[in-house]
């Protein structure tokens, strides 16, 4: 049986170096590499990418013998972009959900339990902090991330409404709403988590129609891509009072540069997309699984549609 | 049928009348007042106190025909140590576990997912932050509350270990030490979280011999009662690096004076004793069912035993 071979173009090169060795996966010898322009070289025969998107892009025309791009990432936009198809394009789904809750939630209990104030505090104070309980959250996007978000949610006792094309129900959600009716879903929600893909409908999903239908001071969320909020109108939103705060995980241009105004906006809150950081670990597990799957000619698994996106 | 005599004394006064008001509750007539000053000229005949226990406590002498105390606090260590005994004396309980969690989980969130950190920032940042997953916990004391807790923190893949008197198992919990094995217990702990009543056992559990126990770098937070914690050794763990945070909601002395050095420590959080806000729906709402129940001549529910202190 001929080897397969696997080109690996990443950041952390070296760590899924070591764990590629460590899995033993059968008949498949493997490269790995920090840049595309390393690349280059062992792109003539390569059958499988893994990695991030927007490093393996560039790669796509010199590789003939593509067969398979295992993402390292949930986002890739810069692959469905691309022209060349012809190729299974696989995702990574399944371990974000926790690492999101947790984003959420730690965002969430900062405001209600007011962590900053008490962090600071130099003298008593025991004026009563909020509560998770009885409030609403509106959830945009409920594939994978956002089921497993909602399902951390639940047992706050929240109200936890979902969006997405249709409006078909999702598991932990008490309500889902078709994308053709955002303002409705958003209408009297305390809190916003905005958890979308990078398309052309997504576009400034978030626009000054829907934040006006928000609670006045509720709390929004982007950790999704930065093309659904329409920033002028989030500003606006901050300023006069009908957000509290916003955090920002993602936004069009990253890194934001050091001189952006958004930097210096007081209750927006910018956290370098780390939202849902890339375990190495678990990222090259959905590797392996797939490679096996892919050796034994079995369907893959996290499959993404290049017409949906995702 | 005799009307009952509520006498009611707390600072929540006037919100617990309108509450008690709307309950309508069977044969009852009541006073709310906020301080046993005004509480006197209707002591003689109250068969019934409901509200804080340091406020209840110096009337206790002061009322005859006294039949059931009612605490609006899940703490009754000044009815506890009163020497008048002869009635009923019933706590709070079962509201308060959520709240304790989203304290809980609001604290170790914003160091694992470094939200003051991003809060500040004014440049891109994307180091990974930290995950509760695979870390573990330990909750001293594991009554109601504890119990809950560990409910809301299970899901997160976390082992959560209790510390009870004998060491009898508890849902939520993977395994529960007895307190004579509490350096057992103690031992690799990344999070220590105390819940612990105020009684003569509890006085210093956490000492320098437990605190050398944890994980180093360990996050320590005490949302019991004060006297759980050596202070002193508490001090020189956040000193020396063996805690990486304290975060205190309760001490001995409360308020904690604006002099005092507590407040400087840096790596040592102090939240006024919010934890658990006693919300006064909830509260009253137990009250009313135990009325109920002593109208009826039933059992009251949350019954507390004065020679355990809970």
């Amino acid at each position: 049986m001929a080897t397969h071979r696997l080109l690996v173009i990443s950041n952390h090169a070296a760590e899924f170096s070591e764990l590629l060795t460590t899995a033993q996966l059968p008949e498949l010898s493997f490269t790995c590499v920090l840049t595309p322009e390393a690349a280059c070289p062992h792109c003539e025969d390569a059958e499988i990418l893994f990695g991030a998107p927007e490093l393996i892009a560039p790669l796509l025309e010199h590789c003939p013998e593509l067969k398979w791009v295992q993402s390292s990432w949930a986002g890739t936009t810069p692959l469905i972009d691309h022209p060349r198809r012809g190729y299974a394009l696989s995702g990574v789904k399944g371990i974000f959900g926790q690492v999101m809750a947790e984003y959420t939630l730690a965002w969430l209990l900062n405001f209600e339990r007011r962590v900053s104030r008490h962090t600071e505090a130099s003298h008593w104070d025991d004026a009563a902090d909020g509560s998770l309980l009885g409030k609403s959250i509106g959830i945009m996007g409920t594939g994978s991330i956002g089921e497993a978000v909602a399902g951390f949610l639940k047992p706050f006792g929240m109200s936890v409404h979902g969006l997405n094309s249709d409006g078909h129900p999702v598991s932990h959600f008490d309500r889902c709403f078709p994308f053709s009716d955002r303002l409705a879903f958003a209408e009297g929600l305390d809190y916003l988590l905005v958890l979308l893909p990078d398309t052309p409908t997504t576009n400034r999903a978030v626009d000054a129609a829907l934040l006006a239908q928000l609670q006045p001071g509720a709390i929004l969320i982007n950790a999704g891509r930065g093309n659904s909020v329409d920033n002028a109108a989030l500003l606006r939103a901050l300023a006069n009072g009908q957000l509290g705060h916003a955090v920002l995980d993602v936004l069009e241009a990253e890194p934001l540069p050091d001189d952006d105004p958004l930097w210096q906006v007081k209750n927006l809150h910018i956290t370098s997309h780390t939202a849902a950081p890339s375990l190495s670990a678990s990222i090259v597990g959905i590797f392996c699984d797939n490679y096996r799957r892919f050796h034994a000619g079995e369907a893959l698994h996290h499959l993404i549609d290049f017409a949906k996106g995702y």
